[in-house]
């Protein structure tokens, strides 16, 4: 067995917290066993919820109490102390006990937690939240998602750097990268894009290839893999994706129940349908990832289930075996 | 019979014209007799696809054989002169033959004609681009899709209050109104949206209800009825959506026609997949509205059918019969 990969987690984040968060390492556990967690919350309550479905030496409960509320502000989270589950599990990443930590919790605290603990990568200016997003051919990485409002051009082509070599841990391949715009013609877009366009279109380099625009209706074509965008413009595409998806599922449900016949001829259907829904699943790309920092930092989605959160510790794993922070350093 | 709405059209624009602009005023014309066509382009084109299905009173003929192309940048459109189709149509508004032109030509090159020609209303700074989205209850109205990237609070305001002029006199009643940012605390967003959100909770008005942020997931809710934003931000979002509709239908597509039980149940659910489809139908809301001119200008997209065409001809009409101008003016 190769080395073990340590990843650190906050037990006690989102919601049905600690017990989603402890099944998903129960269902992870069960296909990998070369993960080791280190839990952190109520020794308690998590031990009895493990109940000897994890090997003694995968694991290790770090006890703390105090936990950050989902509706904490990043601020509150922080005045809270160094004994919550979600300050304890970072920490343990800044002082190389593990090599990645993940939180189902509150998003604005953990950025800020991590940021007040990790150092930034050297020449990196501003850590990106990026996550996962379907299209035809697989998978691509989407950044940033709105740990940025305002981005330089600097910020986006460190995004760029960042955002392929993110790709590349997680798929190996050398990714196609391109700038979110509303045209693909050199000259639309304001003057940040411009210039990061430029600073891209003169960057030699074998770890991506730069594909210029992309337009928000050809985000799922497959043919890019990176989309680099500030984090104003990247939240609100993810979100109206997820809006979009959301409205056409529930249209489509209310059309094929809206008669006998058509409820019977969904259930004849129903393992296509179940294809269907499998493919669109959001728990297959739950979470986001936080970089730029010198460790990866994760984000389950607060709402997921234990199979959305066993996924993003899949990722996690990847991301280590990966070498995602070494790629990021090898292609500023 | 009340008096009739005059529509200039440009005959000569978007895909498969003349023909499918004479289609789509023959299909208007079918259920709207109070339509005046006002015809700008290739007179003997034309008058042979008209083939006397339209009322004698009910149409006019331009000739003229020049026409702006899709490939024009907005500044050659410009220099082809003043007598190509589309320019002629949006003269015609400005010499007040016509109530209101339509195009499915070059978007860029209609915005700079349209601007070169008419007037701004007055304590209005930038006009800007609407569209009509589909939400859960009905539909929105979208502003800016991409005619000003860069906005100050005093434009997003604008936009608020002619986005609500536009929906009321669409629908008649009273909409919510909110700004697309990424959080719906007031203290989320770049300074612009937190200035535009100040103006509008201080403006007193009977004309709409303010209803803060709204973000990228809640737009098809259809709780909020004018969602507004800069340009790029409002393209990309509109452009997502669009691609992950597309997206999700073709997967549902492969998916149905998996195999041979899939096929017969999907031909036993066909008119309830019918209904699914009508009801997402891009046609329906086809087309964008340019508002903030003196007189207003309805850009059908160029790759719709007649069908799509003979929509936004409807659209014409009832943004004449609701008075949208004197609608925006009472709104300042």
């Amino acid at each position: 067995m190769s080395e073990m990969i340590k990843i650190a987690v906050d037990a006690m984040g989102g919601d049905n917290s600690p017990k989603k968060i402890i099944d998903g390492i129960i269902h992870n556990h069960q296909y990998d066993k070369n993960n080791f967690y280190k839990i952190f919350g109520d020794k308690k309550k998590i031990q009895s919820l493990i109940n000897s479905k994890i090997n003694n030496n995968n694991f290790e409960i770090v006890n703390t109490l105090n936990k950050v509320n989902s509706e904490d502000s990043p601020l509150e989270a922080a005045k809270k102390g160094k004994d919550t589950s979600m300050w304890l599990a970072v920490e343990s990443v800044k002082n190389k006990s593990c090599d990645i930590v993940i939180s189902a919790g509150n998003t604005g605290a953990l950025l800020v937690i991590s940021k007040l603990n990790l150092k930034m990568i050297e020449n990196i200016d501003k850590p990106a939240l990026s996550a996962l997003w379907p299209n035809k051919n697989g998978m691509s990485v989407v950044l940033d998602l709105g740990a940025n409002i305002e981005c330089s051009p600097k910020n986006l082509f460190d995004f760029s750097l960042m955002g392929a070599a993110l790709y590349r841990s997680l798929y190996s391949n050398i990714p196609n990268v391109a700038l979110l715009n509303i045209g693909s013609e050199e000259l639309k877009g304001n003057e940040t894009i411009k210039e990061t366009f430029k600073l891209l279109n003169n960057k030699k380099t074998q770890d991506f290839n730069f594909s210029g625009y992309i337009e928000g209706n050809e985000l799922m074509n497959g043919n890019v893999n990176v989309i680099v965008s500030d984090g104003f413009t990247g939240n609100v595409a993810l979100k109206t994706a997820e809006g979009t998806a959301n409205f056409i599922t529930s249209e489509l449900k209310k059309a094929l129940n809206g008669n006998l016949i058509g409820k019977i001829s969904s259930l004849l259907n129903i393992s296509n349908l179940k294809k269907f829904k499998k493919r669109l699943d959001p728990r297959r790309y739950n979470g986001a990832i936080f970089i730029g920092l010198d460790s990866p930092v994760v984000k389950s989605h607060g709402g997921t289930d234990f199979i959305g959160f066993s996924n993003s510790l899949d990722v996690c794993s990847r991301i280590i075996k990966g070498n995602l922070i070494e790629k990021i350093k090898n292609n500023i």
